[in-house]
C-alpha cells in the first residue's frame, strides 16, 4: 500500500512535525490501511478505527518511548503500531511470525508491556511511572483504557492506589460507549451522564496554539500553566467517580478532533496530580458498515470491504452450547446464563432474547461473574457461566473459595479451550485443565462432538457440584461409523495392546486420523477428563506403551494426574505425555500450532 | 459463661423483642464473651468488637435467614454467630471440629456462604438476591463490607452490576477507618471526606419509633414511606462514588448506636433501588487496649486480657523475609517491596520505615499488586510482592499474563504456604505449588531453613525471570550436624537405595525425624522445587521405592510432575505421592492436620 504521509512515518517524531492538514490526511490513510489489512487478515476492527485520531494526538502530545504508552487490551493499538515503525510489516498482522494484534515489547520499544487481557493497563503504567520516578528518569506513563475495560475490578484497584499519590500520572479514558458487547452496569450510566452534561470542550485560545508547538512543557513554564489551570477548572473539573479516587478529571473531549485532544493532553502534563482525561470516540469510525453495527466488527475474520462482515453460517461449539442452554431453560426455570461481556462470543444471544430475566451480562468482570453465579446457586438457581478459557484465569480464587469449598452447583462453559490461533499467547486456552483440576470437588468434561457437548451440559444440570465443560474454538469434525457412549467416562476403540493413544477433546479427531492409518493402535477417548476413572487406570495396567496427548500445558494436565495413578496401580510399561511443555504458544493458524507442538496425527503416528 | 440476656438468645427473633436497655446489656455481654473467648482461643478481635452494635441492629431490622446476611471476609461475624444459636458452642471457636472463625453454611442456616477471602460479599449477596426475585421468594440479601474490603476490585465489579438494577438490594459499608493494615488509597481519603462532611444523622422523630415496632414494612405502607424518603433525601443523600455506580446512599450513621442504625436499615428497605448504608464503627470498641492499638488486635493468638497482646519475641519466616529484603535494599536501590494490606503480617514493617519510597502498600488488591510489580520491573526495579499463598490465588491471571509471558523479573514471597491451622479451608496455602508450576517460565523455591530462605531471596535478585519463594507460617525447626548446600537444586542424605523419601519445605523436618528412627532411608530434600532438575530424575532411576511427600494438593504438585519425568526416563520401581488428595483441609492445629493427612514422621516411617 502506498500512502503520501503514512509511508514516511518511521517514528512518533515524524508525527509531531505534521501540520493539521497533513494530520487529517494521515488519519485517513491509517484508517484505510487498517480496514484493508483487517479485511485480509482478520483482527479487531471497530475499536481500532475508533482510536485513530486519539493515537495520533497521543503521539503528538507525549514522547514515546520516554513516556510509556499502554493501550489496554490492545484492541486499539493498530494505529500505534503504524506510527511506531511497523507500517512496512503491518501486512503480516496476526500471521505466524508477523505483527501481533496486541502490544508486544519484542516488536518495538514503543510497546512497554504485553497486552491482551482487559483492565490491567493502569496497574502496569503506574508501576512503570513509579519506577521512572525512583530512577530519576524523564518521562511519564500513560494508560489508555476503554470504558469497557473500566468495568474490570483491577482497574479500580489501580485507580485507588494511583489516586493516593501526588505525581503527574495520566489515564486516558477512551469512551466509545460500548465494550465488546453493549456496555453494562451502573458505571456505564454514569459515564453517559458525564458525556451528556458537558458539551465537548474546545481549546482554541492563544496559548493553546502556543502549547501545540512545545512538545514537552519545561519545568520553568510549570507555574505559568498551573495558574492557567484555574481557568479550565470551573469548566472541565467536576466531582465524579475519578475524583472520588483522588484523580483530577479533564473532559470530555471529542476523540476525533486531534487538535483539541492534543491541547488537553499537554495541559494534563502540567498538573502535579494523577489525571484522567475523558475522550469520547465512535467505534468503527470511518467505515460506515462498522459504525452502523459495531457489535459485528469487534473481532472479525477476513471479509469483503464492500460487503462487510457476514456470518459464515456454520454452527460452532459456542452456538451449540447456547442453544443447549436455551432448550434446557425452556423446561427448567432455574437455568440461568451468566456472561462477562461475551454474550455473543459465547453463543448466548438467543438466550438473552428468550430469557432476559435469567440472562446476566455482568460486564468484563470474571471474578464477580463466578461469585455472583455462586450466589444464584445458593439461592436455588442453576447458573451457567459461559467464558473463554483464558479469561476465566481471572477467577481462579473465586472458583476455589466461592464454589468448590462449599460444593456450590455452578457450571462453567469454557469456550476457546485449547489453541485459539491468531490471538496468540495471551488468549490460548492452555491453562484451564491445570487450574481447574488443582481444585477439589470439580468435574471436568472435554467433549469432541456437538452431541457430546449437549449431553455434558445437560448432565451438569442434574449431577450437582461444581462442573466445567470445556470445548474448542470453532467447529466439530464430524465422524461416521464410530460409536461413542458419552455416558461412560471414556470410550475405547480397540487395536492391540502394544500401543495405546489416550486423548480428549479436539485432539481425538487427530487421533482418529492416526488410527485410520494404523489400525493396530488402541485409541482411548476421555469423555469426562477429571476425576480420572478407576476402571480406566486398571484397564491400562497391561498395556505396553501409552502415549497421552492433550492440548494444554503438560504441568498439571490430565497426563500427569494419570501418570501418578499409573504408578500407584503398579503400571510398569512406557508412558509418555505429549502436551505443551513449559512454554507459551505464539500466534499462528491452529493446525500449524498443533503440528509444531507435536499434537497432530502425523506426530501421533511417528512417536 | 453466664449472661443475663445472651444465654437466652436462641435465634434473631429473640433479639427483636428486646427493649433498648436490654439491647445495651446484650451488647456488653457479646463484647465480654468475644474478648474472653478470643483471649483463650485466639481469633480476630478488633473487627469483631467493632461490629457488635451493627450486628444487633442488623438482626433487629432484617429477618435472617429469609434475608441473607453476608459478612465480608468474616472478621466481623462473631456477634452474628452468638445471635444465631451458636452461643453454647462458641467456646470451641477456631478449635478442631469447633465453630469456625468465618461464616459456614454447615454451621447454621444463618450463614448463607463460606467467607474468608475479602471483597466477595456484594457479588454473592447480589446473586442470592436475584435468585430470590426469580423464585418469587420473600426476603432480600444484605452484604456487610468493611472499608478495607472495598479496596478489592471485585467489590466494584459487583457494585457496577448491582447498581444497574432497580431492586431493593442492600450493602452496609462498615467503615472502621482501617482494614488489616492502615487503609490506603484514594478511596480511603474519599470516605474520610464523607465522614467529616456530615455529622451522624439521628432519627428520633415519631415515625422512627413507629418503624422500630414493625419488623417488616408491609407493601401497603410502602407509598407512605416512599414520600417520607424525600424528607431524608436532602439531608442524607448526596453524590459520591456509590451514586456513580447507581446506588442510593444513606449515612453516615454512628455504628455504635443500635437505635439509629435500626431506623436507617428499615428505611433502606423501603427503597426500590440498590442502597448503600454507610456505618462508622471503631475497631476494638469496648476493649481499651484494642482501641488504642487496633493494628495489634487484628488476628491474635491467645493472650492475657489484663495485659493485652504481646509479641512472642520469636523470629518467624515472615520476619526473616522482611529483614532479608531490608538488607538487600540497603545495597541495591532497585529493590522494592509490594504488599496488599499485609505489610505487618509479611514482615515488611521495618522495610516500610527504612525505605518508604520503595515500599508500596496497594490495599487489598492482589491483582493490581502483581501487575503494578510487573510495571515496576519493566521500569528497571526489582520488585518483591510479599503475599499469603491463598490470597495470591486472586492474581493467577496476572502472574501468567503480566509476568510470565514476557518473562518480567518479579519475585513472589509467598508466606503461609502449606497448612496454616486455625483459619481453615479458605486460608490453607495448598494451591500455590500447583498454580505456579502450571505457568511456564517460573522458578519456585521452598526453603526449610532461615538461612535457605535468605539465600533463595538473594538469588532471585540476581537470576532474573519470574520467581517464587514459598515458606510456611511460623518458625523454622533448626537442625544440627546436617550439611545442606542451598546452591544445589537438591540435597541427598544417603541411606540405602531401597527406600527413598523426597520432600521439601517444612515437611523436611518431619522426614529428618523419620530418618533418625530409620537410618536406612535415603532422604532427598528439594531446595529449588521447580523446574525439576534433570540430575535428580536420573539419580532416582535405580531406586526401588520412592515416597514423595508434599504439603500441597496432589493434583498438579511436584510429585505429579516428577512422576511424568520418571516415566519418561524409564523408571520402573515404586513411586507414591503423599499429599492432599482432592479435598479441602478444615481448621485444626497444624500438627494435627499433618498427622491426619499422613504427612508426619510417623506416617513416613509406616508407609
Amino acid at each position: 500500500m502506498n500512502y503520501e504521509i503514512l509511508n514516511k512515518i518511521k517514528s512518533p517524531q515524524d508525527v509531531k512535525v505534521l501540520d493539521y492538514k497533513q494530520v487529517d490526511t494521515l488519519c485517513g490513510e491509517i484508517r484505510d490501511c487498517i480496514i484493508n489489512t483487517v479485511s485480509q487478515n482478520g483482527g479487531h476492527l471497530g475499536a481500532n478505527l475508533g482510536a485513530v485520531e486519539l493515537t495520533v494526538a497521543i503521539h503528538r502530545a507525549f514522547n514515546s518511548p520516554d513516556d510509556a504508552i499502554i493501550f489496554d487490551v490492545g484492541h486499539q493499538c493498530y494505529a500505534h503500531k503504524l506510527l511506531t515503525g511497523r507500517f512496512d510489516d503491518f501486512k503480516t498482522l496476526r500471521r505466524e511470525n508477523g505483527i501481533s494484534g496486541f502490544m508486544k515489547p519484542c516488536e518495538s520499544e514503543h510497546d512497554p508491556i504485553i497486552t491482551g487481557h482487559s483492565s490491567n493497563s493502569i496497574s502496569a503504567a503506574y508501576g512503570i511511572y513509579r519506577a521512572k520516578k525512583l530512577s530519576g528518569e524523564n518521562g511519564s506513563a500513560v494508560a489508555v483504557i476503554g470504558d469497557g475495560a473500566l468495568t474490570g475490578g483491577m482497574a479500580y484497584e489501580a485507580l485507588n492506589h494511583a489516586g493516593d499519590h501526588s505525581g503527574n500520572f495520566i489515564v486516558i479514558l477512551n469512551d466509545n460507549e460500548m465494550s465488546i458487547s453493549q456496555n453494562v452496569g451502573g458505571m456505564s450510566k454514569s459515564l453517559t451522564k458525564l458525556r451528556n452534561k458537558a458539551r465537548y470542550h474546545r481549546f482554541k485560545f492563544a496559548f493553546g496554539r502556543f502549547l501545540n508547538h512545545i512538545p514537552l512543557v519545561g519545568k520553568s513554564l510549570y507555574k505559568f500553566f498551573y495558574r492557567i489551570k484555574e481557568i479550565f477548572k470551573s469548566a472541565v473539573y467536576r466531582r465524579n467517580i475519578f475524583s472520588a479516587f483522588g484523580f483530577n478529571y479533564l473532559g470530555p473531549v471529542d476523540g476525533h478532533n486531534v487538535k483539541d485532544m492534543e491541547s488537553l493532553f499537554k495541559i494534563a502534563q502540567c498538573y502535579q496530580r494523577p489525571t484522567v482525561i475523558h475522550v469520547v470516540t465512535t467505534k468503527g469510525k470511518g467505515y460506515a458498515l462498522a459504525e452502523a453495527n459495531p457489535n459485528n466488527y469487534h473481532g472479525v475474520a477476513p471479509f469483503d470491504i464492500n460487503v462487510g462482515v457476514e456470518s459464515c453460517g456454520k454452527v460452532t461449539f459456542s452456538d451449540i452450547a447456547g442453544r443447549t442452554l436455551c432448550e434446557m431453560a425452556e423446561n427448567d426455570r432455574k437455568i440461568c446464563a451468566v456472561t462477562a461481556a461475551m454474550g455473543s462470543g459465547t453463543g448466548l444471544s438467543e438466550f438473552e432474547k428468550k430469557y432476559p430475566d435469567r440472562f446476566f451480562d455482568v460486564a468484563i468482570a470474571e471474578q464477580h461473574a463466578v461469585t455472583f453465579a455462586a450466589g444464584l446457586a445458593k439461592g436455588g438457581m442453576k447458573p451457567y457461566f459461559a467464558v473463554y478459557s483464558s479469561f476465566l484465569q481471572r477467577a481462579y480464587d473465586q472458583i476455589i473459595h466461592d464454589c468448590a469449598i462449599g460444593n456450590v452447583p455452578v457450571t462453567f462453559l469454557i469456550d476457546r479451550a485449547g489453541i485459539v490461533g491468531e490471538d496468540g499467547e495471551t488468549h490460548q486456552g492452555l491453562f484451564d485443565v491445570s487450574y481447574l483440576t488443582s481444585i477439589p470437588n470439580i468435574s471436568v468434561y472435554s467433549p469432541t462432538y456437538y452431541d457430546e457437548l449437549i449431553y455434558d451440559i445437560n448432565l451438569t444440570a442434574i449431577q450437582g457440584g461444581v462442573s466445567a465443560v470445556r470445548y474448542p474454538r470453532g467447529f466439530e469434525i464430524p465422524v461416521n461409523g464410530i460409536e461413542i457412549d458419552y455416558k461412560s467416562d471414556y470410550t475405547v476403540l480397540k487395536g492391540n495392546n502394544d500401543r495405546v493413544i489416550i486423548t480428549y477433546g479436539k485432539l481425538f479427531s487427530e487421533a482418529l486420523k492416526a488410527k485410520e492409518m494404523d489400525d493396530t493402535i488402541t485409541l482411548v477417548k476421555l469423555n469426562k477428563i477429571f476425576p480420572i476413572s478407576d476402571s480406566l487406570v486398571k484397564g491400562l495396567i497391561n498395556c505396553k506403551k501409552i502415549d497421552f496427548y492433550e492440548e494444554t500445558v503438560k504441568s498439571g494436565g490430565i497426563g500427569e494426574h494419570l501418570s501418578a495413578l499409573l504408578f500407584e496401580n503398579g503400571y510398569n510399561g512406557e508412558f509418555k505425555i505429549h502436551a505443551v511443555d513449559n512454554k507459551f504458544v505464539p500466534m499462528s493458524k491452529t493446525d500449524s500450532a498443533l503440528k509444531k507442538l507435536g499434537l497432530d496425527s502425523d506426530n501421533m503416528l511417528r512417536s
